[in-house]
């Protein structure tokens, strides 16, 4: 007989299962191994884990309560890291306002700016107004200011606790500078220049800094910016530039040209996750809002309206039947045909809109340019067409020998599949094109627009063909 | 009557033109601007410009001899780094190759050892052995070196030129050291802290090393790394690890532990675009290997193999109406019907589709948890369903009042949309959880396999229905 493991046992191999969880991407599995211990245990065990796999422990928990207990048995630290590292669709604003408006103020003070407004612009506005009541006067400020620009600008990610310099020092004393004013700001690669008026002059790379002779004058290694945004500028845009230029940070500056903020890699590599999901679900015809961990009643009110939109363009394009439904009712191997024509069409067409919605997205420049595209993508879509066109032509041929058809029915199938593929590429390239011309999101032509237009066409040109050639 | 512009005023002219289109983003129109100048002239306007920028130039010149020529006229840092930073569509390689082998050789020499390999692997074996011959052997043989890992790897995007120093040293020993060792490296933000093997220790920050006092230990600063790779991981993994944990960059390590490299946020900048680009293209039911800015013939060579595919999977889908040919026959209202039930299934499917994919790319976890959510899915379609079939009952019970159609006509439709939207639902989330674990790329399920199931379930429930209720 063994004795039953000793606490301190069953502390240390906790300890290992979790580390193994957090290797293995697991820790939603965290309570199988957490449930046993003492609320201090669990709270010491999390003290060695990175903030992003504390979010996964915390986000494991079902109800507010038992997540806020435990937010409140770490270190606040830890606690306020966790919480900016949470999912959005877990709710980490539902999570702060189920907190005491002294204790949700005492993590915020742990955060960067930028992050505390983050969470902030969850809140309902009486949560806000509580919570903010319990800031610092000055840090309240200053988190309203933020607050105030749009939700997807730059002014919204930036942080605004950053390294700046006067220019006309030594390297050496840049970095005794550096030393002196940066213990309080958090992570940075690049330490900006600044005038008097704190008119931004350039940027000096930390490595560029320790690299040069101490008594080196840092004038000689000042870069003028690469590029730098406005406090408005979209968030897309912003990851475009630093992602093009391989910025680390990018500065935020006023229409003065005065620093007042900056931008990280990690910000932007959230952006662009989160735009690369809104393209997605868009393009899949249904809202960028969804959020992808949420209930199934978000889901319904996210996609139903979609769906009767879709209803409706979907009876238009099938309109067309009953436009043509003297064809159709004499010869019912039209309605076998007639999903097919719709279907390669919508294929062809959703091939044209990707691409073209991604060549938007990563180099959104002038119109003018992109019109050579679509001649190619119609160019692209009649070969393909003609292509498909042939060999079901081929096969229709084969019916007609054995089903005693209409022996013009091939010419029909070759004519509806070649000219529906060839216009459906343009058209999937043609609508998000115009979408942007218009200022308006190009993923938003989204299968279900390229898919009913095509649909339309599809069902026309079979069946017009049909009437005119077989009837 | 005015003076001709004489030739420097047509240079700063052209300089102030070209800042201009920089900052639009319109450098593809930099030749209307450098066409009337002399080629020292526009070498000389270039040299001011990022290499990101340099490369958009590059690019807008149509042949590779004007573009070779373009690249030995700049400064050979310049010229290889616009190289590097060329878009893929574009073929640097191509460019490479074109060029005479010790010049190509001496541009590759610039370049850090990544993007080296980058350019290389895209050039013919021969191309790349004379390259090659003509590199000093060193560099030659580490090229070779990383050119044996797999294309999406971690091995191929690391850098192996990195700042590392041993434990045991006070901050200011440290920074010395780095000053020493790190002249000849490019961009780095992480001094890495490894044993006398090359084992990893752990890593230190520049701006702690900057930070701490000049006389305090190293190994205080020292943080054990957050995560690290194996060079055979992923990319998309190395993105995902980068994401999670904000690192500015992670090391890459052997089996035992022997560091080998590091991989930055930029290179992750990059392959989190490719990776978009992929997915998209995938779900669009096309080839992830597609060129963006590729020629027709490319296109039609990444599209056709997916049309034809798609033209089976259509005419299995519509072979249901072969089957109920007798219920079309009867009621040529069933073929209005018909793409409605099938569009919306197909939309709902795309919808469910789209968010498991996304689910999937952003936390690969294990399969276990994800089946819960195959059950939301199915009743987010059931709920969607019922009140699309519903609608939609509802308008075929208009038809039915005026038409005199058979009365039991709204019924089918109710349930063929609900069902269908039910099931399609289900099978958008089931179909790439399934491929997932069998280790394929979610994205492959494409709307081309899910559109084509739910043509087929729609198509076959409304005809099943239609037989047995109306007939």
């Amino acid at each position: 007989l063994t004795a039953p493991p000793s606490p301190s046992e069953n502390f240390d191999g906790a300890r290992l299962r979790l580390q193994e969880l957090a290797a293995e991407g697991r820790l939603e599995d965290a309570w199988d191994v957490l449930d046993d211990l003492a609320p201090s245990d669990v709270a010491d065990l999390l003290r060695d884990l990175h903030p992003s796999d504390v979010a996964d422990v915390v986000e494991a928990l079902e109800s507010d309560e038992e997540r806020v207990a435990l937010m409140q048995a770490l270190p606040a630290e830890l606690a306020s890291e966790a919480l900016a590292e949470m999912d959005e669709g877990e709710d980490p604003g539902d999570l702060l306002a189920a907190m005491d408006p002294t204790v949700g103020a005492q993590l915020l003070q742990e955060l960067e700016y930028d992050d505390a407004v983050d969470l902030v612009a969850e809140l309902e506005p009486d949560e806000q107004a509580k919570i903010l009541a319990a800031l610092p006067v000055e840090e309240a400020g200053e988190i309203r200011g933020l607050l105030r620009y749009d939700e997807e600008s730059a002014g919204r990610i930036m942080n605004t606790s950053l390294v700046s310099i006067e220019g006309e020092l030594t390297a050496g004393e840049a970095i005794a500078e550096v030393r002196r004013k940066g213990q309080e700001v958090e992570d940075f690669y690049t330490v900006f220049v600044v005038d008097r008026e704190r008119h931004l002059m350039g940027t000096v790379s930390l490595h560029d800094l320790i690299l040069a002779d101490p008594r080196h004058p840092v004038t000689d290694l000042i870069e003028p910016p690469l590029a730098s945004v406005l406090p408005s500028e979209d968030q897309e845009e912003v990851g475009r530039l630093m992602s093009r230029y391989n910025m680390v940070s990018i500065p935020v500056v006023n229409e003065s040209g005065v620093l007042l903020g900056r931008i990280t890699f990690d910000d932007v590599l959230d952006v662009l996750e989160a735009e690369q999901t809104e393209d997605i679900l868009l393009l899949a015809g249904t809202s960028d809002e969804e959020d992808l961990g949420g209930d199934w009643h978000e889901a319904v009110r996210a996609r139903l309206p979609w769906l009767l939109v879709n209803l409706l363009t979907a009876a238009a394009a099938s309109s067309m039947v009953i436009l043509f439904h003297d064809a159709v009712d004499a010869i019912w191997f039209l309605a076998f045909i007639m999903p097919m024509v719709a279907g390669l069409g919508g294929n062809s067409g959703t091939q044209s809109l990707a691409v073209t919605v991604r060549r938007i997205a990563l180099s959104p420049g002038p119109v003018g340019r992109r019109l050579g595209t679509l001649w190619k993508e119609g160019l692209v879509g009649l070969v393909n067409g003609m292509a498909v066109g042939l060999l079901a032509a081929g096969a229709a041929m084969v019916a007609v020998h054995y089903l005693a058809l209409n022996p013009r029915l091939p010419l029909v199938v070759l004519l509806a599949f070649w000219w529906n593929i060839g216009l459906a590429s343009f058209n999937g390239a043609m609508i998000p094109t115009v979408l942007h011309r218009l200022g308006v999101d190009p993923a938003v032509a989204s299968s279900i627009f390229v898919t009913a237009l095509t649909d339309m066409t599809g069902f026309f040109l079979l069946l017009w063909l049909a009437s005119a050639l077989l009837l």
